[in-house]
């Protein structure tokens, strides 16, 4: 996905919240403000949100000096996760382990890095959160692939959103599953490290990316990633970082998101907050 | 007031809202982008948020070749609010022409703008907003002074509020009543021509500030201006614009504004979309 004006605002916004979380310090803060102005010049440089949010994150973490400056957010934000795991598991069953309804953990899952931002309770959004309609929903399509299918690749995005892939995950039985996570720490991003906290590591094979960006730059990636991304049968790409680079590839997709921001919801002709499971076929 | 690092996206923000009023050229749309990102890494260079707002407005006048790409949206923002002016007026009367509720209808003017943009009915949003409490309100410090002013300035801010403002000046009885408007079209601003269609001119003596800001920049602004403003018994200066370039300023004034942005919000200690009748003493 090309980056559009509205995304400029947006990553000047980012950087101003995120170098607020890095550090107290005023100067510091001025100096990533100050860097990401200078990037945001050279947007035209620049492949996707994604690849420009990786080098946004950078310019943070090299001022702040922290190579993890969300260490603590993803932390509490698997451990909040976690304690709604077992709620999320009974409501499913209740379900009958409908794959719609898994499908719905995974995608509300994706809202949960917006609960932290906001100190809201977690097990109360949620429950709101899944009783909204899917907004696109190509479960047919999901369901026909999922039948014939022998390997699956997941490439998850924030920290406690893990948990509630696992769910899906779990739902899914007899076959080769592969959990694709950050290969260094990138705003909430789940990584190796997290990935393991969230107990996934028991239902799918974990692999990183191979890039340090909130997405999949290919051309960075790493040959296990690839060859897992090639191979797959079913590619499950799960929010909004992980659509804006690959939504123009070449092989199917299938994205699974909630859209947060205006300039996603409209690159699917929908609403702001929608939830969205939309199959991208091979070009 | 000095311009906080959550101006910067916000300004880049109403570039790309602005150049989309001004123009369906999506070209002109993106020089004006580009230059405003320009603009925004000079940051340091500008005294004040209305300060670097005009520069980017005139961004927009010169590449969309307009000197008032706002003209439509005024007119039809003072026909709007004409069309609410009887109403107001007998809501006022019912209210024993109580100089509150008189200072309430000028200060919800300030939010007509926004009925503008998303579409909304006039009356019902003024019907809802004048119920909303002042978060501030010095009415006892205004009215001791306006108990022994002679002369008495308003700095207008959007074409629409005017006529909000004329309901408030229309109350205040036998004194010398001047109002402020911009020098050239800025933004939805009142200017002279507009002031006249809102029927201002009744009640008070129109004059402008001398300078084409969405605010007031002494070292730009007419002989004429700056001598109404040090003379006035009371200086009431209407919206954001106003305050961020006067909040610094040594004479005694007061503010009446609706807390359109979280960094206004927070310069008074007070909420977003809060009512503010603050008054600030000599310094």
């Amino acid at each position: 996905m090309e980056i559009k004006p509205d995304c400029l605002p947006c990553v000047l916004s980012q950087a101003i919240k995120a170098s607020k979380i890095a550090t107290g310090d005023v100067n510091i803060q001025q100096l990533i403000l100050d860097e990401t102005i200078n990037l945001i010049e050279k947007y035209k440089a620049y492949k996707n949100p994604a690849d420009m949010g990786r080098d946004m994150h950078l310019i943070v973490k090299k001022h702040s000096k922290l190579f993890d400056p969300y260490i603590k957010i993803k932390q509490d934000n698997i451990t909040e996760a976690l304690e709604v795991y077992g709620y999320l598991k009974s409501f499913l069953l209740q379900k009958q382990n409908d794959i719609v309804w898994a499908l719905k953990i995974a995608a509300t899952g994706n809202y949960l890095d917006s609960t932290i931002y906001s100190n809201l309770d977690v097990k109360t959004c949620i429950e709101q959160e899944l009783h909204r309609d899917f907004s696109i929903c190509d479960v047919e399509i999901f369901s026909d692939k999922l039948s014939q299918a022998k390997k699956i690749l997941f490439i998850g995005d924030n920290a406690g959103e893990t948990v509630f892939d696992r769910i899906l995950i779990e739902s899914i039985k007899d076959k080769d599953i592969t959990y694709a996570v950050r290969h260094e720490p990138i705003i909430n991003d789940i990584t190796m490290e997290e990935a393991y906290l969230t107990g996934i590591d028991a239902c799918a094979k974990i692999i990183t990316t191979g890039c340090n960006a909130p997405g999949v730059l290919f051309n960075e990636c790493s040959e296990e990633f690839l060859e897992t991304y090639l191979e797959a049968d079913i590619v499950l790409s799960k929010g909004q970082g992980n659509y804006e680079s690959l939504s123009e590839d070449s092989r199917d997709i299938f994205f699974l998101l909630k859209a947060k921001c205006p300039v996603i919801a409209k690159a699917f002709g929908k609403d702001l907050n929608d939830y969205i499971f939309k199959y991208k076929s091979k070009v």
